[in-house]
């Protein structure tokens, strides 16, 4: 498993992604993980350019390592951004929320390679025509903007649909998830939850304290009526939502009453007011640690699962 | 993994349980497969004992391999349905929606093996306690009545909670699917969906056109404001189950308006008014097949993919 399809697009040490984050995956969070061995990724979803042309020069001062940044295609301000990401010729664009098409020549010549996130295997067929380099498969069972698919469905229909490679994502946090993936047909994973509980990772501590006691079953999804489903930690916001969000409140109410939730929980670790994105496999968190350790750890894991199914008879 | 805790518990060749679909999982479906090799297993859900116990002896003349029934602890007429369990002296008896904690002495006096359907690990835990031989940690990709988690999330988090093995259940229709479940500590598979597909399988033919159809993204969860969430076919009758299920329609209209959707699909193909049960899976299924045949693509697949593992360097 430790060389793959990807780790060769990639140059990569580990067929590992960082997952891009919203408020959260800056550079010190891209450059650590790069730095592990895995790909670092920059979310992009402040729509800011100067700030994200100053996050990528930071993690290039941390790392000499690929790295990737993330782009929401809903986003606000894509053109300039994805103007500035060609500029910048930063190693790895993945995108969410539909085809990057447009960008990915633009993309390409500037010698990027581009991975979009997909949630069928439709959308996988139209990104691979559009000229992307891989694909990640994410199950709903990730943290943040879902899909209805989970990630044992999703992944082979995906690997069956197109012949780039495929990236698994959603519900992975150790070796065994890693070794999952593979056998599903994944060349690499993207992983996001555990990546919350890097040290480098600047969630305020509440947020963290929050993962640690996380069980199972300690995630809801919110927002399907308004088309953008996020999943995040059960709290007295996330419930809160949940029961209004199909009462007859108007729309226009149920937005605000996201507004600045994610802002809430990232930087003021406030419980009642915050959305802590996280995924199903919350569950499995039990420390904070360097990322570097964390990719150490999963990827000695799914070596000795390895050694342990080498030994299986038929 | 073809000799697992799972195999050796239940007798069986191939460590694969066939799903308990209710008005659908009949003796010759269960003897067929167990016939194969796997573990067939009725449905106890029509409530009805005299039917039930026709089936078993039905099955018991079509197999002399053991077999399982599956009981929906929500359901009607449920201590006749445990006792006549008992007094059959089935060989397993695998649970639906809670701890079958009151019947376990009963049933394991009569040599039953139990093994209740688990959404979390907290239950898993719970059935553990009260005596279970083993669990089916079902993840949501799964067709029929569906938990919120999902197989890739729950798996290794409901085997780092309980002793007992293992099964893993939803979003598993091959090879990649078993050895996945594999990966994620199962020690066995419970398959639905693709048992649907299997020439024994009486449902309508309208039905299996449908299954073969179906993409990745062609299933809906539908039932969540009732408590009882399943899994279907998109058709005419779950969107429109869909449509009017968070506006202001009664529970009990809502309640009404999905009485006898199962048998309009199973026993009439009715696209209208059938709710077509099935996973996130269905978009594998390419043919009907004998069940024997089924497992033992399956099991080849999967064998095949172990060599290639073995071939693997770290």
């Amino acid at each position: 498993m430790a060389r793959t399809r990807i780790t060769e697009l990639l140059g990569i040490q580990y067929p590992v992604l960082q997952g891009g984050m919203a408020h959260i995956s800056d550079a010190k969070l891209a450059a650590a993980v790069s730095e592990g061995g895995g790909l670092g990724i920059i979310s992009a979803a402040s729509g800011d350019t100067e700030k994200l042309a100053k996050e990528i020069d930071t993690a290039r001062q941390l790392t000499d390592k690929p790295f990737g940044v993330n782009v929401m295609l809903m986003g606000e301000n894509l053109d300039a951004i994805a103007a500035l990401l060609a500029e910048k010729k930063v190693a790895v664009v993945t995108t969410g929320a539909g085809n990057p098409e447009r960008y990915v020549e633009m993309w390409k010549a500037a010698g990027i390679r581009v991975i979009p996130v997909v949630p069928s295997a439709a959308l996988a067929k139209l990104c691979a025509r559009s000229g992307a380099d891989a694909v990640i498969a994410e199950g709903g069972e990730s943290g943040g903007h879902v899909g209805e698919m989970t990630t044992m469905a999703l992944l082979p229909q995906v690997c069956d649909a197109v012949d780039i490679p495929v990236i698994g994502a959603g519900g992975i946090a150790d070796g065994r998830g890693v070794m999952a993936a593979c056998m599903l047909g994944a060349s690499g994973v993207q992983i996001g939850t555990r990546f919350l509980m890097a040290t480098e990772c600047t969630i305020h501590p509440v947020y963290k304290a929050k993962l640690l006691k996380a069980k199972d079953t300690s995630t809801i999804v919110t927002g399907r009526r308004l088309g953008h489903p996020v999943r995040s930690l059960k709290t007295p916001f996330s419930r809160e939502y949940a029961r209004v969000e199909y009462t007859d409140i108007s729309d226009e109410e149920l937005e605000k009453l996201a507004v600045g939730s994610l802002r809430a929980a990232v930087c003021d670790g406030d419980e009642k007011r915050g959305c802590f994105l996280a995924g199903q496999i919350s569950g499995l968190l039990d420390r904070e640690q360097p990322a570097a350790e964390i990719l150490r750890e999963i990827m000695q894991e799914a070596a000795a699962l390895l050694n342990e199914v080498k030994a299986w008879e038929k």
